[in-house]
């Protein structure tokens, strides 16, 4: 017992002030809750697992962020099995599986074994493949990565060096690294962990006509082993490594791979849609190959839903802090004996937050719209019905692009409101946002990943052009059509005034400017490339649409909120669309009344805003932050990981510079972790 | 030798095509390098003491990353006793020794006592108490920190809690933490390395008129000891530690300290402004006290000169990568056997990057400027005129703000150019974003200081309106005036035709936000608080104004460019401004000729862009990087961090879920580094 013990916070206290917030606002907490994760089962499904995992001294977050890299892997592998474990043991099913993953908030370096490896042979694999294979990858009898893009190539998949060339007299395939820039590079749960890889590389017949002349049949995916199963060394002809340090991913083993001249088998083509006759070596692709976009735009649109727990995340931790957070009296209070003002009471905080926090809403409506949309999507194809997928993968590109780069920045922004705390690792962002600084450029970079909306968007604008009187053949083209026809007389939306008019005004822009960079394109013919700042342009504008849209038309058709719940969320509606107008400058006669109109928004949401977070119900296990606490003890629990919890002050250092010496005698240090 | 040894990258190399682009452009790279360190004798420093840090194998980078917090801090502390002992050594003054901390690029443990511990006692310090503690603290026989901030207090400095209570009879100051929330935080090199602190604390005097009460003369600077000089223990009656993991300074010991009825002397009190007669306990204050502020002033000024060289590291790192990375072919080109492009040929790659090479130019330029005014405003505070400090206050207020804003999102503009290879620590960047990451909230937190700058203005707008018709009395004034004289009428500005017009039309833009806030706060009494969102931008505004103006006339008035390497960087300019105008839509007639315009600048600059971070003449020692070398070889350097350098590889994980074995026998690993 040293004097810091009993040395209290100065008053009010977080909890006290955190109460008073609670208090102060009607909004229906668990009703909202309940409305935002309607029909998914997510926060039963998020107690019985966390119920679990609160037992496993594994599972605690305090000390991880201390390690070095290589016991940052050793605790994730560790903590990867474990997790198989009480999948095991607890009868989970892969949801609850996730939804651990999820709590845990790391990159398990098991993550591809259950995610990519798991899915592509799922989707790829013949019947027979299948049969072989999933039982085996269900059970963790292989542990496997996806292993595709490259030292030298990342978005250009075509553009894979690596090859995969095929001996008819062996009736094997040959898997060949020509260049260094060929090496597999970032493929996740490479490095140390998996055994078995599925592999893209470029597929090489023999020529009949061209001896010692191959033709290549583009990248295609093929499963190997690529390590021993009782040394876990990489197999003879593969060398495989970590590729090291990143931002973030610090428990994930991203791997590099290098084939010198490796054999594997006919078999390992996953030939559910493409074939290579291993007697005539002729090669042959079913017309349903595209179906096998269908797990990227999956991913994409997991990563829309990702978005908007993340924001979530990073939302409540800042509004939670800067509620109990007081910094400088009000300058215009005449009273002297007044407590500072809350953070939160700042206009300059509230600006930078309550978009956010509209945002984050904006998300989670529109992933809901989006999971829907994929499933209804999915059910067609069962059905033979192709159409849905071009719309589906073209929404999943832009809403992707869009999406991590409002959390993107919105992390950043989160935790710079919170001054010198958003700093440390209290705040709960540090390892958060370094995770997600991977999202922009990950599967697609965002960039890049516009150019299939706007193109798809120019495609139908095309049609439409072409169709024009002609009945509508979906709502994409309904909307395209409604456009041209009115697009001489022009349309005025009272933005002010009508919710909808909000929603029908984003749609409109968005269709404008499809019509220019059809435009450009097609009828004036400039060059792709001159026009790509353009089409990021339009795809972020009509991914922008998607969201006001997905946000009013889910809000208003529900009927599971008291009313005076509904109106707060209908202002975020207001608060998100306008401040993107602002943002982006929209050309709107009303743009010069927004700024007045947002700082009343910004005033009207102010009381709700700690219940609003609360709405979310993200556990405190999950934001591991001291700054984020539901009690809003947040003093206290800064104190204690540092004066408890910080391995660095076991250490008595010597900063005499003449003395070599850099730890005293003393003060030996224990071992960071005793877990291991 | 394994086979990987034999592979080289795909052709062209990265080695040929940077020799292409340095061929294809006229500009002068060392004339322009020595423009930008004119008179600074930066270079020749930097060569000369990079030679000797070379030889020193404690200051290889190689591996730093990979190490444990706690071995970090070893590390950091190791490298800082060995660069003072280079100093001695080698006679270094302080600029070397700066100097060599700059291209270490990393937080040392002994920054705060070479940085603010130093320069408060130089500045706050009475003269004897300057001649008893410099030599101390040159010959580093005493470690410093500077302890301000505490757990409840950043921003609000007049708030803070740690109190010193003077007590007459024993003649000695008790300071004491009255609160949890009192203790210091965040102080850096406090939590593992200081013996001694400069202390903010209130200053409490008991009250002659009311015995047991005390009177409270805000926060002062004390002096006093905190660790033993032998056991580094903390003394009796403080509790001293390191706050734990942050974002990133990672070698720093920021740390936090409690004081239970801790006694020091009368002589603690740093009294150059302030003194406190021991005899009749009355306190007095210098008129100059206000002289105090000039260290924050000078810190605010270096770090609008760091952000110039953080953000020219990060575009050199981001350009030279992108030149040498090739990735999809050219869609509009018929020739099939046509290399893949350079990304750096992507127009969506150039309007991310090139501004921001503009915007390193401008911050070079910005903190020249800045460097000139401070000693002008030095020189004649000496002679007594106080009147430039506030204008110096006021100016690095909030160009600090604007500064690191622009280096903060522009070192992640940067990353996230380079797609994948950006987020792994072979870009150079992980570590430097991790740090720069907390320049905007400190010294000052961005949003809260321009305030500063916007009240200033509001108070020379005033008495702008208030003398009108009198002459100006300096250059602000001037300026003011001028507005309230043509405001009515108005002002055309030809931005797309005239490159002064565009340094004026900023300037004007400045002038008639400050009128606007001066209405609305002096005029028509508006609340303060509702009107920060305003003044924010003010700050901005007027901040944008000097950039524009001191990359203009800096640029202009040299002659030491050779004509064609003078209108490059003139191009840099205008690009500079144009997006500056573009982001914040300015009120300006040519707005929609501006996408154009931009356009063509982007094509203008393209091939002249890696020469000109050329010029920097960024030692690839500090870059640390394996896409922003200057060779070129950017896929051998990453494979061989990966491959060779990775101790990860020395580890064989187990990935059996069901075995409770991590690592297997055979791969035990090595010592993370054999050097500590």
């Amino acid at each position: 017992m040293s004097f810091p013990d009993n040395l209290k916070p100065k008053e009010p206290s977080g909890a006290s002030l955190l109460a008073r917030e609670r208090q102060q606002s009607p909004i229906a907490v668990d009703a909202l809750g309940a409305h935002i994760f309607a029909g998914t089962g997510f926060l039963a499904r998020q107690a019985r697992v966390l119920s679990v995992m609160a037992a496993e001294p594994l599972l605690d977050k305090s000390r991880q962020q201390q390690l070095s890299r290589v016991d940052r892997v050793r605790l994730g592998l560790a903590r990867g099995k474990l997790l198989r474990r009480l999948q095991a043991r607890h009868g989970w099913d892969m949801d609850d599986y996730h939804m651990a993953a999820y709590l845990l908030g790391e990159q398990s370096p098991y993550r591809l074994h259950v995610g990519m490896f798991r899915t592509t042979i799922q989707e790829q694999a013949s019947d027979a493949q299948r049969a072989y294979w999933m039982p085996r990858v269900d059970a963790w009898e292989v542990t496997g990565t996806y292993s595709q893009t490259e030292l030298g190539h990342g978005s250009n998949v075509r553009g894979v060096e690596l090859e995969a060339r095929w001996d008819p007299a062996a009736k094997e395939f040959v898997v060949h690294s020509p260049t260094l820039t060929a090496a597999k590079w970032w493929n996740g749960s490479l490095g140390r962990t998996a055994n078995h890889a599925v592999l893209m590389a470029q597929l090489m017949v023999p020529d009949p006509k061209r001896k010692g002349e191959y033709v290549s049949h583009g990248p295609q995916a093929f499963i190997a082993q690529i390590r021993d199963a009782k040394t876990h060394l990489p197999l003879e002809g593969i060398v495989i490594g970590d590729i090291g340090v990143k931002i973030g991913f610090a428990s994930m083993d991203n791997g590099y791979m290098l084939f010198d001249q490796l054999r594997i088998p006919h078999s390992a083509l996953l030939s559910r849609y493409v074939q290579l006759d291993p007697e005539t070596s002729v090669f042959s692709k079913s017309p349903n190959a595209a179906l096998s976009y269908g797990t990227m735009t999956s991913i994409r649109t997991v990563l829309v839903e990702e978005a908007g727990t993340h924001l979530a995340r990073a939302v409540t931790i800042a509004i939670r802090y800067t509620a109990i957070r007081q910094q400088f009296k009000d300058k215009d209070s005449q009273d002297p004996g007044r407590d500072e003002l809350q953070v939160l009471d700042y206009p300059t905080v509230q600006y930078r937050l309550f978009p956010l926090l509209a945002a984050a809403f904006a998300l989670q409506y529109t992933g809901k719209v989006m999971r829907q949309d994929y499933a209804k999507t999915r059910g067609e194809v069962e059905q033979g019905n192709l159409d849905g997928l071009a719309v589906m993968h073209s929404h999943s590109s832009g809403l992707k692009s869009l999406s991590t780069e409002i959390t993107n920045a919105g992390i950043e922004t989160c935790r710079r409101a919170m001054g010198g705390h958003g700093y440390g690792s209290g705040s709960g962002l540090v390892e958060m946002q370094k995770d997600y600084q991977a999202k922009p450029i990950l599967e697609g970079d965002n960039w890049m990943i516009t150019q299939q909306t706007s193109s798809f968007l120019i495609k139908r604008m095309a049609a439409a052009v072409e169709t024009r009187g002609e009945p509508a053949k979906d709502q994409t083209d309904a909307q395209l059509k409604t456009f041209l026809d009115q697009k001489d007389q022009g349309r005025a939306f009272d933005i002010l005034n009508n919710d909808s008019d909000i929603q029908e005004s984003f749609r409109w822009r968005a269709a404008s400017m499809t019509y220019d960079a059809y435009k450009a394109r097609v009828v004036d013919k400039k060059k792709h490339n001159d026009l790509l700042i353009q089409f990021h342009k339009l795809s972020h504008a009509h991914s922008s649409s998607i969201m006001v849209a997905s946000f009013f038309t889910t809000l208003t058709s529900s009927h599971d909120l008291p009313p005076e719940t509904k109106e707060v969320v209908l202002d975020l509606y207001r608060l998100f669309a306008y401040t993107a107008i602002q943002a982006e400058s929209y050309e709107c006669k009303d743009l010069d009344a927004l700024p007045d109109r947002i700082q009343a928004l910004l005033a009207r949401i102010r009381p709700h805003a700690v219940k609003l977070v609360d709405a979310w119900q993200i556990p405190d296990y999950l934001l591991d932050s001291a700054l984020g606490r539901y009690d809003g003890n947040v003093y206290d629990d800064l104190f204690n990981r540092a004066h408890r919890l910080n391995p660095l002050n076991d250490v008595v250092f010597n900063p005499d510079y003449k003395d070599d010496e850099i730890i005293k005698g003393s003060g030996e240090r224990k071992p960071l972790s005793s877990k291991l």
